[in-house]
């Protein structure tokens, strides 16, 4: 889909016969968190604006016409061992990170969110190798005070980041990063 | 506007020209928590399930044909001080609370919020009289487990829960309940 500002979003109307793309992974990741009360994240609903609704019955309304509208915040969050937790997740085929795929106060709110106390990162998977990068706020930020690219080198992410392990229960494990990154802080508060 | 189990939910298109109503409050007080650097707390977009997309240019997609979906969680999270804050708000016309009005999964969301170290509570608006109540979630399932009503009284409301004062500045301020509740644990972590 895409967004007013022309950012495009890889937005699947289905999933049903298709390869795990990184949404999904997430999304199956976060309910095996859930169903094992390890945490409670979720996926925002896609912000739309409504302009149009039909209401067929006492019982079913139709959306007639809506607009795809740039989210405010990040798509995910939630909480975890006590901690807050929020972030934005991305694929590139490229072997860098266009900063265009990510919007600028989107960024701020996770740098707000680091400030108030909570943990956020973005999720970047480079599809083409097949490895799924977490980067903390604090190193994203980093990189943009010190650099005017326009991009994110792979190499920032190997360096600065921590790849996620992919496996099966969860197909990918990024809490298990948060756990080791924020351990003594989550121990503190049992 | 009407969810596929009927529950009815007073959806807006438009919010120009109408009198506030308790979403209205509550988005205008998270703007003021937020513009102040007291809280980071947003409503989440309407859950809907897009069946039709009509990208009409490059820069412009037009959904055609959607539903509006049960909301998995609540509407409203986001983190203050440090804790995992999350809620729902309703209003009613009656004198007490219907239980109609909130769907048991979410009831169970807030529950879980709760043991996993996060704040819950419904914030519930008698319309008639213009009272706004805050009502934890420890409170809520109180009443859900020693009662068979298909409704709570507003005096359960009045008991139990805490009167959210309305101002100007944020026009509801209910976190300044959740910070006298939970001072000295907010405390410990500063």
């Amino acid at each position: 889909m895409n967004y007013p500002n022309g950012i495009k979003k890889n937005y699947k109307i289905s999933t049903s016969n298709r390869g795990m793309n990184l949404e999904e992974d997430i999304n199956e990741s976060n309910l095996y968190y859930r169903n094992n009360d390890i945490a409670i994240i979720y996926k925002k609903p896609t912000p739309i604006t409504i302009n149009k609704v039909d209401y067929k019955s006492r019982t079913d309304a139709v959306i007639t016409e809506a607009h795809f509208t740039i989210p405010s915040t990040t798509d995910y969050n939630g909480i975890y061992k006590g901690k807050y937790i929020d972030f934005e997740a991305k694929e590139t085929r490229k072997d860098y990170f266009p900063l265009a795929n990510i919007h600028k106060h989107q960024i701020e709110h996770l740098q707000k969110i680091r400030e108030c106390g909570g943990i956020g990162f973005i999720i970047v998977r480079f599809t083409l190798k097949n490895e799924t990068y977490l980067l903390e706020i604090d190193k994203l930020s980093n990189f943009l005070d010190n650099s005017n690219r326009k991009s994110i080198p792979k190499k920032y992410f190997e360096q600065n980041g921590y790849l996620i392990k992919q496996g099966y229960r969860p197909c990918l494990d990024y809490l298990k990063i948060i756990k080791e990154r924020y351990n003594e802080e989550i121990l503190e508060e049992k």
